[in-house]
């Protein structure tokens, strides 16, 4: 793995997880270095006159004129290095106003950006957009918490299939996922403890497991992640929608309305977002308890006797494949879990032991208000039915006053902000892939507000085309929804098996076996939940999930490959280059390097090549820049006739001839393919020449104006640069 | 009018409308030449060692490799000049195989074309691809002659609501229309005489009454062409789906086939074109003939008693307005006649003689035909109703057999293939408004089978708009028919009596004589169309022509500015440039001409810009090639972080540090904005420096990888392009 990427990690020490600005200008390695340091020589050996290269600039690169008076509309500003001893030159600093385009159109761009998003953030400020313990719960558990609004009603509907009577066995399964959620839950814990940067199933997986495995939890998790803001989009319009029914003929441009918020709210950069959206979290968990207070209260005062619930007629036996049905879908109210691991470097200091205790905290109000309604329900009787289960309890418990309304509100609210859990989540997870060279290197960049702008826009576009497609429905999706998250839990707690088998350290038989039993029950879980729901569509997960490893790979394969040719220092690049096929009118020297190969000025031989179409001011300034130049140029024409051709041999001659000139004579009138096949002509004469050609540009004032002129320079310089070691320039002319 | 095109004509005499493949190509005139000998001497000045320039090429630009071993799928061959004495070196001429572009898709699209369309065609084969009178008349003519399709009924239409009785005034009315036939038809032969280059109602009305008026003219005609081909098509495909209704729901598909048959049958060429259509129109003319025959015999036999049409309640009364709109509906039938004067090049040698001839017989035949239709019509007492006209008299005459279907499938076909006269018409209008400046240039280009590309691409996709947007019907759209090529007529034949007038060439009364009634008549039908048929659509035709003659007054400023600017000798070059404000550290030589107004290679002071974000092999390669060019030269390293900047100076440094480097911190992450930025601060410290920022371009193998790669080197060049003064060298890097 000589290629690998500079901080993926295969020592087994635990990888950098942490998020920083600069991951697309990952430092060079060793060898790279001493890359560097060849061709230095090879430029230094080929020109022993080196202050040939040391020319007087014309300008001061250090902008000192603006530098030195800041103005409060200034771009750039001067920084000095902190210690004056550590020989470095003193560099400039953009400020905000640097990052607005120059154009009418990118300014305005600019300006609506910046209204709905905020200014710029430095760098820097990535410390200070952390959050406390207080405001991380609610940003990072939505996702995990507003599934008890739909995780025991899943499971409900399956049982009360054998009838009615058969929904008591929602204890039983319900402690059964308790189990789960508590095995799963402590396996996160220990995954904090061993990755205290951070670090999701992705990379406990692939640390632990290997790159294939990590990349498989990491397919299972971005299905999961795109599928979340779907559905839980879905349920809070729907929400919306049995309230106001006059609104339900918008259900879906609604959905993209919020979906839309979300982005927005989330490009504005986690702090912004957290604050955003912590309200209505901590409002759901009011209301929980408040129901489930209520409905043990009411219930003791009954001595605990459970109210029998309404009779329905059982439409299936009871039987293994039922409960298993049952267990899969009330395993949906565990999604959302790991968010909390993947996220640890966004907590304040000391970062690991704050994430630690925000998902302990997390796990127990799972833990809490899922026992509480699963009991409450089979309490009060409840069997679901085209009222929420929810909804039922709470009318029961409350009656149809305010504190009903304020318990729907608040479950509508979290319903319609757990996606943003997703939305937080499925960037850093690209991050991290991306920063192993397994996604495009896009997914680095941080916005101007610390954001991962790609990632947000990446997860909002299919989860908004899922949402439209399926017109706003969430029934379709639940099948296809458990899969996804159970591999990346299965795989996390399996990487951290081999973790604690591989390091032993203090404790790690009780890690060990926590993770075990974490990683069988997890792995239980999916394969239930992929043969139970196969034919409704989770066969469609089976299907993505290899697919969008193999793309991940490819990807992988592409840069590793790119890598190899691009860095010096990489075995390619210091090994003789191959022989050519010698041209025609090659000296018998076929050994030189092609121009893409040379990489020090006096290998370089030049030819500069000017097409001209009309002897106007802006072919003359073309030409005058080329004779500048000091290299060989050749002025080609295309003449669309002998008469035409004839003619600009004349004028030519009125200019002066100054320079050797070429006229093809295209007698079926094309312009651009002739000249190109000509060029390339030149270029199969002499292989190791680097051929400049030379484009004047004509740029209007007005953008419309430009359909008046045809777009020969654009046309030229595309099919040009595809043409190996025809390096391409262009002149601007600008009319007034 | 100084920077008038070269080759307008405002001095009266006739101007030069045949068609060139060089004509966006124009000789220059005197004052441009000495222009030209100006910047020549400025050279010569300021570099006295006129030898610095003549440096041996490292290629031989003549590819004699190439031209001397010519091999079947050879791209260049020789041409020797045939007088060798002239002293013009020898060029060199591209085969057709030239023309094809150097890209996969490239080559596919060229195969299609050439699949559709055929070989290429040299420019010298325009006098081949003229055309005998014979084909001549099928194919200029299915325009003119196919109204009598529908001009007597829509004539007729309108007198029947003044009562069945009242059919008989189709003959006065016609009568009038048949003079108006005459005038028109022998106003136009007037045009040929005076225009044996040929010369449409544009080039009459410029040439005679001046350019407004001359794009008045065309303005009709645009419209014209465009309702003909939406019209054509509809009557034809309604004529197809009332013989086969099963395929009326196709209607709209089955037009655009139509019209897209049409455009690849023009792009083929003019003669392959008139072979293609040359039938319908003999096929229409004895159909005709035979219903009017065989009717009029008929008739005889009955001692020419008209036999009574079938009573009809009037619905309006008969009026003045009634007749007069009757007239303007039956002077739909005279459409098309324009267009052989319009295309007088087309003809075989003498072109002028056989264009009148031409026009004599088809206007002979429409004459006949007309009356033929509208006598046979009134003898046999027909009135319009459900059944066309046509269609009826037909029944009558041959009965329902063969010959009956003969006669519609001739109706039905001459009608398709009407809209060819506009396809071709329209794109030779357009050919001569480029050359006068008054459309964009790209219709002055004709294709590689000698067709004018553009011009029928962009008369077919507004017909085929027209034709879509009124779902194939016909009704809506005559309304808005005659308004433009009255105003066409009318112009023309002002133009002519203008001509007359100040020509008075042997014979100018009788002819002045000849285009004043003409010119009265038409004018009086244009207004007449446009008052009576105002509201049901004619408003929009008279709301458009003004339109579109100041977009072409519009784009005629625009070449006329752009002219002065571009062309030496042109005033605004000679002058002094402007002063430019001196920047902040300008050495007070304030008055040094900006770089886009250096034409001279020593006025040229360079500074060539590496923007470097990782020192790779394509960085290095840009350094060296940047080295090579002997200029100074700046790298710039926009860094997202100090750290990464100190990190990056240290790389620098392992490299050699051969070249002067500032290091940008951009604290917001942006790279693109704030590198243009600090390039645009460059040049405004010496604003008369040329500055040439070279971007390394990744160019991977396969499309889909540039996704991985971002586009900052495409971004980077649209930004800086648009910045006066500031060249962009685009390097490429090709992956294998």
């Amino acid at each position: 793995m000589e290629n690998r990427p500079p901080d993926s990690s295969v020592t087994g020490d635990a990888p950098d997880a942490s998020v920083t600005a600069d991951a697309h200008l990952p430092p060079l390695d060793e060898q790279q270095v001493n890359g560097l340091r060849e061709v230095g020589r090879k430029w230094a050996a080929r020109m022993p006159d080196r202050d040939g290269l040391e020319r007087v600039l014309p300008v001061d690169p250090h902008l000192t004129y603006l530098v030195d008076q800041p103005a409060p509309r200034s771009v750039f500003v001067s920084i000095r290095s902190q210690s004056p001893g550590d020989g470095d030159p003193e560099d400039i600093e953009t400020t905000p106003r640097a990052g607005a385009a120059d154009s009418t159109l990118g300014r305005a761009g600019y300006r609506v950006r910046r209204a709905l998003i905020g200014p710029p953030l430095r760098s820097t400020a990535i410390a200070e957009e952390r959050m406390s313990r207080l405001l991380a719960l609610p940003v990072l558990s939505p996702d995990a918490l507003s599934s008890v609004a739909y995780g025991p009603e899943a499971m409900m509907a399956v049982l009360v299939l054998a009838g009615s009577a058969e929904l008591k066995l929602s204890l039983p399964i319900g402690a059964v996922l308790v189990v789960l959620m508590l095995a799963v839950g402590l396996g996160y814990r220990q995954v904090i403890r061993a990755y205290p940067h951070g670090g999701g199933s992705y990379i406990v997986a692939k640390d632990s497991l290997g790159p294939t495995w990590g990349l498989l939890a990491a397919a299972g998790l971005i299905l999961d992640y795109i599928l979340t803001v779907a559905v839980s989009v879905a349920s809070g319009v729907a929400a919306i929608t049995s309230a106001i029914p006059s609104v339900t003929s918008a259900t879906v441009p609604l959905g993209l309305v919020v979906i839309a918020v979300l982005v927005c709210g989330n490009l504005r950069g986690v702090k912004a977002a957290g604050a955003l959206f912590a309200a209505p979290t901590y409002m759901f968990v009011v209301a929980i308890a408040l129901v489930v207070v209520v409905g043990l209260v009411d219930s003791a005062m009954h001595g605990f006797h459970a109210v029998p619930p309404p009779p329905r007629h059982a439409t299936e036996a009871l039987g293994v494949l039922l409960i298993l049905r049952a267990f899969s879908s009330g395993a949906t109210a565990m999604t959302g879990i790991e968010v909390i691991s993947n996220s640890v470097p966004v907590f304040e200091p000391p970062e690991a032991d704050n994430a630690r205790r925000t998902l302990t905290v997390m796990i127990a109000l799972l833990v809490s208000m899922f026992i509480g309604v699963v009991v409450v329900a089979y309490l009060e009787g409840i069997a679901p039915g085209s009222e929420t289960v929810l909804s039922q309890i709470a009318h029961r418990t409350l009656g149809s006053g305010v504190l009903y309304a304020y318990v729907q509100i608040a479950t509508t609210a979290i319903l319609l902000i757990a996606a943003n859990s997703a939305v937080n989540g499925f960037p850093r997870l690209l991050y991290f892939m991306a920063r192993d060279w397994y996604a495009p290197m896009a997914f680095l960049r941080m916005g101007d507000r610390l954001a991962f702008t790609a990632g947000i826009v990446v997860l909002a576009v299919p989860a908004a085309i899922v949402y439209a497609v399926f017109n706003g429905q969430t029934e379709p999706l639940i099948p296809l929804f458990a899969v996804g998250v159970f591999v990346a839990f299965t795989l996390a707690q399996s990487g951290m098996v081999a973790h604690w088998w591989h390091h032993r350290e203090r404790g790690w038989r009780r890690a060990l076996a926590i993770n075990l039993v974490g990683a069988v029950l997890s792995g239980a879980v999916a394969i239930i939940a992929a043969a139970t729901k196969f034919v409704e569509g989770a066969w469609l997960v089976v299907v993505l999930i290899p697919l969008i490893v193999l793309a991940c790979l490819r990807i992988h394969r592409h840069y590793q490959h790119v890598h190899s040719q691009l860095m010096p220092g990489a075995d390619a690049t210091l090994a003789v280059p191959p022989a050519r096929p010698s041209s025609p009118q090659s000296d018998g020297d076929g050994h030189r390097p092609s121009p893409e190969e040379q990489d020090a000025p006096s290998e370089i031989e030049h030819l500069v090549v000017v097409p001209v179409a009309i002897l106007n001011l802006p072919a003359l300034r073309a030409l005058a820049y080329a004779a500048s130049l000091q290299v060989p140029v050749l002025a080609v024409h295309i003449s669309p006739s002998e008469e035409e051709g004839k003619r600009f041999h004349r004028y030519w001659k009125a200019w002066g001839a100054y320079l050797p000139l070429e006229v093809v004579v295209s007698p079926y009138r094309a312009t651009v393919a002739p000249l190109a096949n000509y060029i390339e002509a030149l270029h199969r004469q002499r292989p190791d020449v680097t051929l400049t050609v030379i484009v004047p540009e004509l740029i209007t004032a007005r953008r419309w104006e430009s359909i008046l002129h045809g777009r020969i320079a654009e046309r030229l310089r595309r099919i040009l640069i595809r043409h190996e070691a025809i390096v391409v320039t262009s002149i601007p002319f600008h009319l007034k």
